[in-house]
C-alpha cells in the first residue's frame, strides 16, 4: 500500500481514467476515488463495474474535498470543465489532466484555476485502441512514461507529489515543457496515427479492392494500421484540431520524404531505398533496448 | 503425418523458407526437405540449428529429384535462379515461389521453366519483422491466407496439389489473377510499409526530437511503425522495384487523402476529421470478426 492522496476525484470515465482507477485500486494509492462521467449512460455502466468508489452525477460533486482532480476528458473539452469547477475545488488541491496535447491545455485550463490550487498538467504515454469505461486495466501504465509538464509557477511539492503518484500506477516519470512535449509527440504518435487513419481511408475508398478483400487478406503492416485507426475519434479529432501547428509540421516534412521515396521507385533506384530502410531499422532496436516493446515474433501477438 | 510431396527443395532460407521447414515437419507434409541459400553463412546456420535434412552448397544439386522446388529469394533474384536451375528440375515437378510480387516474379521466371515442369506461383501472406534462418517457427502461417496464383497453362492437378500443401502447413487458400494479386497487396501491404519507413524516417530526421526521446517515449502508433520499418531491406526494396505500377497509385490516392485531412487540421474542420476517423473503425472490426487479428489490449502485446 502507497496511499500518496487521499482523495482522488476522476473527471472523465474512459480508458485512461478507468484504467487509473485499478492501478489505484491494485496498490492502494488513493483512499477514496470519485468518479464523474458526462453521460449517464457511462455513469450507469461505472457503477455497474464497481468503477469508483463513488460516482457522481455531477462533476462538482466529484471534486468536493478532492486532494487530486484528474480531468481525463477529450482534449477540446477541458476548458469548460475546468470552468465549471473552478470555484469548486478544495484550496491546497491538485489539478492536473491526462491530455495528449499540452499548450492547448495548459492555454484553456489555467485561466479557470484559483490561485490556491496546484495546476500540474500530465500525460501518460499509454493506451489502446480501445475506449470507454470498460476497457480500462491496472497494468496500461506499469513501465512506460508519464510525463509531467509543471505550468508556469507549478509547485514543487505539488510536481513531486503527482510524480510519486504516477509511480505508484507503475509508470516511470520525466519533466518536459510544453512546446517540447507537443512537437515529441507529434513525431511520436499525433502523425503516425493521422497516417494509419488515411491509409485505413484509402483502402476503404478503393472499390477495385473489395472491402472483403482488404479485410481478409490484411497482412502485417495494413492490420497494424487498422489496428491505430480504430482509436476514439473524438479524442483524436481534438489532438489534431489542438496540436496543429506541430502536426502540420512534420506532416510537411513526412510529405517531403514521402515524394522522395515516391521518386526513387519511380526511377528505379534501388540503392537510396536500400540504404533508407536500412536507417530505419537501427530507431526499432533501439526501442526494444530500451524496454518499451518486445521483440517477440509475428508482431508479439498470440497469433 | 499428411505428406504432400516426397522431396522438397527450398532455395533461399530466410524466415519464409525456414518456418515452412519447421510447419512441414511439424505436420509430415514432405518425405525429405533440401535447402540452398546463396551465402556459406547462412548455410553454416542451416545445417548448425538443423534446418532442413540436407543442406546443398549449390542450387542445382538441391532441386534434384525434387517434386516441389520453392524459391523463398528476395522477388528481384528469382530469375536469376531459375535460370539457374531450370534445366535441371525434374520433369513432372512443380516449381513455386513465395514472393510479394506476382506480376513480375511471372514474367522473370516463367521464361526459364521446361515445358515439362508446373510453374504455380503463390504467396504465403505472413511475416515478422525479423529476417534470417533463426527466425522461422513452425505456426507462422496458421490461419493466415496463402494466394494461389496460376501462371498461364498451369496444370490444374499441380494447383490443387500445391493448394493442399500449403493447407497442410496451416494456412488457407485462395486463388488470384497476377494483376489484382499485385494491386490488393499495394493496398494491405506495400504502402504500409513505405509509409512506416517514411515516417521513421522522419523521427530519425529531425534534430530537435532527440534519437532517445523518439525511443522513450515512442507511443503507440510510432512504435507499431517502428515494427513495419525493422522488415528486411532487400526484399522490400525489391518489393517496391517490382510492383512500381500499383504502388505508386496506391502513393498517389494517399498523398491526395493526406492533403485533405491536412487541409481539414488547418482549416479547424473537426467534423471532416470525426467522421472520418469513425468510418476506419468499422475495417477493423471486420478484420477481427475475419480472425486475421485478435482483440487483445493493449495492441495485444505482453506489455
Amino acid at each position: 500500500m502507497t496511499q500518496i492522496y487521499d482523495r482522488v476525484a476522476l473527471i472523465g470515465l474512459g480508458l485512461i481514467a478507468s484504467s487509473m482507477f485499478w492501478a489505484m485500486k491494485r496498490n492502494g494509492v488513493a483512499g477514496h476515488v470519485a468518479g464523474y462521467a458526462r453521460s449517464a449512460e457511462t455513469r450507469d455502466t461505472a457503477r455497474r463495474i464497481g468503477l469508483c468508489d463513488t460516482v457522481c452525477d455531477t462533476a462538482i460533486e466529484a471534486v468536493k474535498d478532492a486532494d487530486l482532480v484528474v480531468l481525463a476528458v477529450p482534449v477540446g473539452a477541458m476548458g469548460q470543465v475546468a470552468q465549471e469547477i473552478g470555484p469548486h475545488l478544495k484550496p491546497g488541491a491538485t489539478l492536473t489532466d491526462v491530455g495528449s496535447v499540452k499548450k492547448q491545455v495548459i492555454e484553456d485550463v489555467a485561466p479557470h484555476v484559483p490561485d490556491t490550487v496546484h495546476f500540474v498538467p500530465a500525460h501518460p504515454l499509454a493506451g489502446t485502441e480501445h475506449s470507454g469505461p470498460e476497457s480500462g486495466f491496472a497494468t496500461l501504465f506499469d513501465n512506460r512514461w508519464c510525463l509531467i509538464v509543471p505550468s508556469e509557477g507549478s509547485d514543487q511539492g505539488a510536481v513531486d507529489q503527482l510524480g510519486n503518484y504516477w509511480k505508484a500506477l507503475g509508470s516511470h516519470i520525466d519533466v518536459m515543457d510544453p512546446d517540447h512535449h507537443d512537437l515529441v509527440l507529434a513525431v511520436t504518435s499525433h502523425c503516425p496515427h493521422l497516417i494509419a487513419y488515411t491509409m485505413v481511408g484509402v483502402a476503404d475508398d478503393l472499390r477495385r479492392v473489395t472491402d472483403s478483400e482488404v479485410i481478409k487478406y490484411s497482412a502485417a503492416g495494413f492490420r497494424d494500421f487498422t489496428r491505430i485507426a480504430a482509436s476514439d475519434p473524438t479524442m483524436w479529432r481534438d489532438v489534431f484540431l489542438t496540436n496543429k501547428e506541430a502536426t502540420l509540421e512534420i506532416l510537411g516534412r513526412f510529405t517531403e520524404e514521402l515524394f522522395a521515396l515516391q521518386r526513387a521507385i519511380r526511377q528505379g533506384d534501388g540503392e537510396l531505398l536500400h540504404d533508407y530502410f536500412t536507417r530505419t531499422r537501427a530507431i526499432r532496436r533501439g526501442i526494444i533496448e530500451a524496454g518499451q516493446d518486445t521483440a517477440a515474433p509475428n508482431f508479439g501477438r498470440s497469433r
